[in-house]
């Protein structure tokens, strides 16, 4: 193989490290130090393997066991919790455990696009529960009692899960998910919340909330590295979601034995104290992300979704923005160009009137810069 | 939370980073220090997908394409490749993709347990193609034919898969491979190689082999972090694998959308440009791996599996070493403990009487380091 192609992949430095970073996948999964230190710690293939009693989740050497099962469940306030290689892996497991193919799924019209894809995987058919449309994009949960009803009546099929997300990666609309839970017990339906965006940005109790699963992210949301997640679920779906195999009685067959055998379970357990305590600390990211929509609208941009905004991911309408990159010199690419100038990632190449962002992992000061660059924009 | 119980999750030290590694599992999934810089540079959560264009593998900018649609293929021989999570889940995909349930596989006897545990999953009935037994465990894959014939004259379903382990993971046979290509097409039955153990360590062609499909690890064998891998295939079964969603037309539904959004995949790649060197040091390592055999036989141990041995995984039978567990007073952990002593770790805590080993991480002179430790204990 060619020695000039080979020297591609090495030494490659990733241009926006430093930047002031609203991109709403990646403000919820920069790395601590703590979680810098592991990554380099326990990089090698298969590290944290070195004391394995037969599972992964059973290593106490490094304290894998005592960080899922004493940590995470009191953390999210679930019987048993089970790791994955993330939220959309952990709808998977979910779907192909407790659905048989050709069942029905309710999800919300707000649902990330994993959740469509994860149900395809497993055989189901999607019935969408829509949201209230423009401006809000509410999902109403009172809602889902009139389909339940309806696939009940229309179809042959059982409705096997129901599924909210919570908050959605679009709008940043946080549903009301503990009715959810009760429509959902009251038609015996299992319930999965998906809180890729929730688990480790503000305070989540799966039981105090009453869903039967939970899924979290650890890239997305627990300033680890990447792929790894979790399930949460009540006591009586972990022999269903994570039976034993018929021919190896320690290996549960929905994880093929093992997930994380790698470094991404040591930076989500080393970031986890600092997730603790940031956690503590959401009425105030939910106080900057409310100022931070109050300043963009008093520049004419609209923020879409729930208003008050109860989260820090959160969308914009932009007319004015739009109109600009029609005769600017890098049209659409305009707006991403601009922000890139004055070192700020997160909004995607070649949009203006339409776009998402999250306030989550920039301090005020910075967030105060995003603001200038529009006020500049707009002048 | 209690902070003293969470202060237990940060800054763990590895104790075993600087021994000399005969772990299986380990001895190949070892950083390079190029891997060890990217693993730092990429290490937030999302990092790689700053310039996503829509897939994970469509990625340009770091040069994720150039690796899985270039690279990999050409390494491999193999027409297209595509990521995954690992080897096992690599098994899982094929498996789910092409068989349906209650359909049969057959797998050779030395198959790594993930494998029966991805057919388990995948509602697969497993048909085990044995091996020749003591002391050497080969595959015959001529055999193979016989349990075809067998299976489709007395059971009702498709045979949907046949799987080889190429080498396995506990005696490093290396079985006829090209051989039952030549079978599988016979009998048009897909064609699946685990080279989990092969791939990074020692040259492999896909399609000089005949297979259909190869999975391999990155951590296992190609000096990455985990957990990744990928799927090596011929071009016709890229539709069926790696199908788009019908909801989302650049996704792939049965790897969710994207599989290694993460650090995993800049290590795998930091990683190759040394790799794609260190195979064609590959009569080398079976040298080493045979002088070592050599060594440990002559002390009265049984090096069993093939002989003489082309692989650096090899397994011992030590029944002297076992007589002495029974007196000494660390009775079965003797020998890990001896071994730890003299800063070698790999050999599981508690065997003496069994216990297999990688000579592919060592050099000579720790490998010596290693003969001599039995020679003391057996002196």
């Amino acid at each position: 193989m060619d020695k000039d192609f080979l020297q591609k992949f090495i030494d490659i430095k990733r241009e926006t490290k430093e930047m002031i970073n609203i991109d709403p996948l990646q403000a919820g999964g920069k790395l601590t130090n703590e979680a810098r230190q592991a990554l380099v710690e326990w990089g090698d293939g298969f590290s944290v393997c070195d004391f394995c009693p037969g599972r992964l989740e059973g290593i106490k050497k490094p304290p894998i066991y005592d960080f899922v099962y004493q940590a995470l469940p009191e953390f999210i306030g679930a019987d048993i919790v089970h790791l994955t290689h993330g939220a959309r892996e952990g709808k998977f497991l979910i779907m192909h455990a407790v659905a048989q193919p050709n069942d029905f799924i309710i999800i919300d019209k707000n649902a990330h696009y994993t959740t469509y894809v994860a149900a395809e995987r497993a055989g189901l058919e999607i019935k969408v529960m829509e949201n209230s449309g423009y401006p809000e994009f509410k999902i109403n949960v009172d809602d889902y009692e009139k389909i339940i009803k309806k696939t009940r009546n229309e179809q042959e099929g059982k409705i096997a899960l129901v599924v909210l997300t919570y908050p959605d990666g679009n709008y940043g609309n946080l549903p009301d998910a503990k009715r959810l839970a009760t429509i959902s017990k009251k038609y015996k339906i299992p319930f999965l919340l998906n809180t890729a965006y929730a688990v480790g940005r503000m305070p989540i109790n799966m039981n105090e909330i009453g869903a039967d699963f939970i899924v979290a992210s650890g890239h997305k949301s627990m300033a680890s590295s990447g792929p790894i997640g979790f399930i949460g679920m009540k006591k009586e779906w972990e022999d269903i979601l994570f039976k034993k195999s018929q021919y190896f009685k320690k290996k549960e067959v929905e994880i093929l034995g093992c997930v994380s055998r790698g470094t991404a379970i040591m930076t989500l357990m080393a970031s986890f104290p600092s997730v603790v305590e940031r956690i503590k600390k959401w009425p105030e990211q939910v106080e900057k992300a409310q100022w931070f929509s109050e300043q963009m609208e008093k520049l004419g941009l609209k923020q879409l979704g729930e208003k008050p905004h109860k989260h820090d991911l959160m969308f914009f309408e932009a007319e004015k923005l739009y109109e600009i990159s029609k005769t600017h010199k890098n049209r659409a690419f305009f707006l991403y160009k601009e922000l890139k100038k004055t070192n700020i990632w997160g909004i995607k190449p070649g949009l203006t009137k339409n776009f998402k962002l999250s306030t989550f992992a920039a301090n005020k000061e910075e967030l105060q810069k995003v603001v200038e660059v529009f006020v500049s924009l707009l002048d």
